[in-house]
């Protein structure tokens, strides 16, 4: 008999995992009326169409014609001459000390987390995470056949910096702790927990790894950070707090949530040299860079007052619709029936906490319940690198019509006081 | 002593490569009025300015907005289905069987290149290519740690099925025969040696890897397809020819070179559902879907009558620069001085071989010789997986402004009469 493709272990790996979009996208396929609280996408409705188009019309009667040309595999320097000044733009970091030679652009943060992930770890290696952490990332990390070990993290998801002090003196014992190549933070309103890194944290974090014999890189996943709903919120990122010193630190952030997703730019900064010249070569590998057509767009317009009253109007308009789902949760019971949440100050996500005993995990009979109402959520195992709790759910206020939330709301709760835990 | 950062095999073999592209643009810069016969860029002259500015509008007129939202992993629906109208316009390929599920839109034709090559091979498999071969190509292979072997070809590029045979032999009895992974061929107009495959070639090298008992998977790389100058060239494309029955074959294809290479857009295209699945997954890892945005431009402006005028106008504007450099090279005595090329029939490049005895490579007195005056050209053993012949080169007449090609052609013609063999 003929025998069939030869694949190397890491298209074995891909083709083992299971993709959950893939999966609650199909649910969706076969539920047209399913209203979707899963999605992490943003709200159609205030993407900047006008900006925009304002950005490719001044392109096209420019005269030049480079923004239609290839670019440079680092990314379109004048779009990474205003990221340094983004990045020395929130409170306390008007000094950062960065060049544009310290960003590299990418295809979405995605494309950053990737490589560096490529990088630093061969199979079977470690990359400490919070609990719960982005299960994107999670996945990322599965399909690179990478092992995710959760930091201990307190009930609504804070670093336990003594806890994670055990952790690695256990690794030590066990003869692993050189197999832990990478620490993954989601620093500014985490998906799915919402919550911020504080100073704190980080510094002790700092303290912690800045003690191990090999520097482990450190990556500060900030792709919400500009969707804060009230105040930017005041801790500092890792590029800018002394405790870190010279250990590699790596900040990844976004045009995709802030912006448009759709043009999929996203970009890494770092002070380490070798780190970085090392990302770029493998970039330049896989894409030789980035589109030069979207980053010039986004180049032309963040130094723009219209780029800027964007940012205030999707800030609002993010809050008011958290604003919506939170009224409805509570008007329908949920608090009641004892599920327990912190209200996000910033992003798309809601991260809830169901009473002991309850299991939201696909398949379950919460979440069956939930498909025949026809309404999605992201059950919050998947968050998790030990794949527990099952109580939890990731709810996004991202995508789906604000009109449509208090309803989405409703049939939640309706299936939540129904399954009981 | 503190240690550095551990970085994986994969970030240690990124490290260690050198990358060409980055020599070549340093020496630009230290010699700013370099003409430059190096860069495989299109020309900023024939870039389409004005449909990219008309399909933005139109975009951005169109009351949706989901061009400016997340697209699918896999690509934009609409684009997929015209790239499969596309397939089909080919001579003799109008009955092509395929359906847009068949399609995956990457971030050029490499990043689809890369995937394929990590879905298939570990370090120290081996992938057959050409001889001459896509630099940029053989550098990828080396940043994933994998080896490059050469299938015997003629002094013109063509495969020597027969030797290849014999190659696969050899293998055999080394016990590496499994060791090979896939195949990579270049087939319109290849990079560097311009030449097309023909179907006796394709046809005899599908006879011979389906007597295997394992299939390895087959690439051919279109890239420059559409860039024909007289006609389109009249072999088949893989997907086409009966011969390789359901032996997994994969087309890749870009708009990049025919259109905008700003835009980033490439796609690939196979029947075998399973290779094309694990494709996905891994896009899906590394940033779960191309920008919407460019695809969407791209979607819309395909069936249009201005993107066929756009071919048509590309077409003449680089057959007539190919005409200049040709001219120059005969005018400044290149063909006396013993050096051959075939006339290319389309694509950007000239491929030259100097007499018995040059050396072009890096570092060579030859190529300081060009260095000196202001001269570039790509280094032929760049091309080779095997790094000889060292007396060749390619020239390309792309990017740089026609103006100048008559000067760039005497200079070069200078430099190989003044270094001789």
């Amino acid at each position: 008999m003929k025998e069939g493709i030869a694949y190397s272990k890491l298209g074995l790996c891909a083709r083992e995992g299971e993709s959950v979009i893939t999966r609650l996208m199909a649910d969706k396929l076969s539920h047209p009326e399913m209203l979707s609280l899963a999605a992490g996408f943003t709200d159609n409705l205030v993407l900047p169409e006008d900006l925009v188009l304002k950005a490719s019309v001044r392109l096209g009667e420019s005269g030049h014609k480079t923004h239609l040309q290839y670019g440079m595999n680092r990314g379109h320097p004048e779009l990474r001459k205003w990221i340094v000044e983004l990045l020395r733009s929130y409170p306390g970091e008007g000094h950062l000390d960065l060049n544009p030679e310290q960003v590299i652009v990418t295809n979405g943060s995605q494309q950053g987390l990737y490589i560096l992930v490529q990088m630093l770890c061969d199979p079977g290696d470690i990359v400490l995470v919070e609990s719960p952490s982005y299960f994107v990332f999670l996945e990322l990390l599965k399909g690179l056949g990478v092992r995710a070990v959760s930091m201990p993290c307190d009930d609504s998801g804070r670093i336990d910096i003594e806890g994670t002090e055990a952790l690695l003196e256990s690794l030590r014992d066990n003869g692993e702790l050189d197999a832990v190549r990478m620490v993954y933070l989601m620093g500014a309103f985490a998906n799915p927990s919402t919550l911020c890194l504080d100073e704190p944290t980080k510094t002790g974090l700092a303290r912690l790894l800045r003690s191990l014999q090999r520097p482990v890189p450190v990556v500060e996943d900030m792709a919400y950070r500009e969707l804060y709903f009230e105040q930017p919120f005041p801790a500092r990122s890792i590029l800018a707090l002394e405790e870190w010193g010279d250990h590699p630190v790596i900040y990844a952030g976004t045009f995709t949530k802030p912006f448009a997703t759709g043009l999929k730019i996203g970009f890494m900064v770092s002070r380490d040299t070798e780190c970085l010249d090392t990302v770029a070569k493998i970039k330049g590998h896989q894409d030789f860079g980035s589109a030069n057509y979207t980053q010039s767009i986004i180049a032309s317009l963040i130094p723009t007052r219209e780029y800027k009253e964007h940012l205030i109007r999707v800030r609002a308009h993010y809050r008011d619709k958290r604003n919506v789902l939170e009224e409805g949760l509570v008007r329908h019971g949920l608090r009641e029936a004892g599920w327990k949440w912190e209200q996000p100050q910033g992003g798309l996500l809601l991260w809830a906490r169901g009473p002991a005993g309850t299991d939201t995990r696909m398949g379950s009979p919460f979440h069956r319940l939930c498909v025949e109402k026809e309404i999605m959520y992201v059950p919050g195992d998947l968050c998790f690198a030990e794949e527990k709790p099952w109580n939890c759910v990731r709810l996004s206020f991202g995508a789906l019509e604000r009109s449509l939330i208090p309803e989405a709301a409703r049939r939640f709760c309706e299936a939540a006081l129904d399954a009981g835990p």
